[in-house]
């Protein structure tokens, strides 16, 4: 199976576009005409609510899947709406792969030995049944990872990758406001708890390196960090970098440039609400039209990223 | 509602036992008998086996609940087999507590601001469904959370905590080998990374504090490493420790009995493996008798743990 790293790294330039579409649908993100379409068809509300995600889903999937390259479904979302949820979020993974996205699972999994190889092969790998045949569960092409534990809670993602072509991005330099909490704690070396992550990531990934240069092992770094990102890039010039934050979050477009290459490789950019709820500031639009409002904010945001890419390199 | 730690502390005392039952069935734990009579009917895969293990798991419930006061799955074993593994995770909550068990759900979250209020309505709160009504979804009475994202993926579980009479326990120092690859670093100071993580929790517990004298936000700690457990309660006098890595992992009663103070509180240790397949090690016994052999190794293990913690008050 073709190396993670590269299969993205193909998509983005067929589609010159370094974006993925972060899938985390809470309930008022739906149009209400949703919600009650499903609500006065289904009795069980966490299947009603669920069953108007996974439409509205599949219907931005269908707006942008032939201008983004990549979803990225947060668990949380889903697994709010318990075991219905979970299988809004399978269905929804299941058909961006078909509609020809790669799909980042957002689980940010931690846990040791035998259960870290649980959720490697519940998330992207396969699961051996009563009979010891074996089956796909989520089937995500790459999962977000907290390396707190160490290397035996990477490993068996590792080992997954490697054989199914998967890919993964650990924790690095988190979007959030308090990610200086622990991230930022300095060593008595100089360096911070983020540097000396980056520093493993960068050596986790050195078997996955693929055709494109990058890792399939790669790394989160918030666009909310412009100058840490820089400092990061250095010490992990081969990892591909996720980066959230970007839009509602605050992050830039030339914040997020940051992390890529000379020649616009390396790195994607997420934004979710933005691009879920563009049609709530569309005033020219009704909510039902969100799929056009999704398609223009792709666009704008689309050319947003490759003219600061284009800045940076410059 | 009570505040988790004393719920806990209080069913501890009246059953004699600081013990907790982990639920990790992977396939290979249950009898095959079961997995062969399941398999038998169901005719999808995941579904038969995630039938056969829930089937495991009341009868192990009801094997020990006279007998142990608290339940631990761990969710990575229930997303393995997809949708219908969490069924079994949602059933298996439900019945532990009817059988007047409580549940720590051993899930490590850990995300930012909404997305971490996502995952603490999912687990042990409450979330709003299409038309604004809400109901439960997992309802355990507490998680376990991974602090990488420093607060704010803390306080959404700290609020549901306080309203819900809920709990966690935040990852300080796992059981696993390469605990030290982060957690180990030392920093300027002088104190580890695992150290700094352990002042946070104290002080993110202050508002939740018992009439028990103990905090609802905990700490993990495993048995594997007793000398950092003892400074660690130093440090975190009022916070509940849940300790793994007894027995299958190799700690010691002894190396466990350092969590707990004078009047043998404060702690409850985790065992799984060495609970539910006590049935393979027990020549006389069928696979079928599972409840008899693990009702037998959850008697040997509580006065192993009760003779360590009397030695360690003497």
């Amino acid at each position: 199976m073709k190396n993670f790293a590269d299969r993205l790294t193909e998509r983005i330039k067929v589609l010159s576009n370094p974006t993925v579409l972060g899938l985390d649908p809470a309930a008022e993100y739906v149009p209400d005409e949703m919600l009650l379409y499903y609500g006065k068809q289904v009795e069980d509300k966490s299947m009603a609510t669920s069953m108007a995600i996974f439409e509205f889903n599949r219907m931005l999937i269908d707006a942008t899947c032939d201008i983004i390259p990549a979803v990225k479904p947060q668990f949380a979302y889903y697994e709010m709406y318990g075991v219905h949820g979970m299988e809004a979020l399978r269905r929804t993974i299941s058909y961006a792969k078909e509609k020809g996205m790669l799909v980042i699972a957002d689980a940010k999994r931690n846990d040791i030995g035998s259960t870290a190889a649980a959720y490697a092969n519940a998330i992207i790998g396969e699961t051996a049944m009563w009979d010891q045949t074996v089956s796909s569960m989520y089937d995500a092409d790459a999962v977000t990872l907290n390396a707190y534990l160490g290397i035996d809670g990477i490993q068996p993602f590792i080992d997954v990758a490697k054989t199914k072509g998967k890919g993964m991005y650990i924790l690095v330099r988190t979007s959030n406001p308090s990610a200086g909490d622990f991230q930022d704690l300095r060593m008595e070396d100089g360096e911070t708890l983020y540097e000396k992550v980056a520093r493993k990531v960068a050596k986790w990934g050195e078997d996955l390196v693929g055709e494109c240069g990058y890792s399939s092992v790669g790394a989160v770094i918030g666009a909310t960090w412009p100058e840490q990102a820089a400092a990061l890039r250095q010490i992990m010039p081969k990892s591909l970098i996720l980066v959230p934050g970007y839009g509602a979050q605050g992050g830039s477009a030339d914040a997020a440039a940051v992390n890529f290459d000379a020649s616009g490789n390396g790195a994607i950019v997420n934004a979710s609400r933005s691009l879920m709820c563009a049609y709530k500031k569309r005033d020219d639009l009704k909510p039902m039209d969100f799929q056009a409002a999704a398609y223009d904010e792709a666009v704008r945001m689309r050319d947003d990223l490759l003219s600061a890419i284009a800045r940076k390199v410059k």
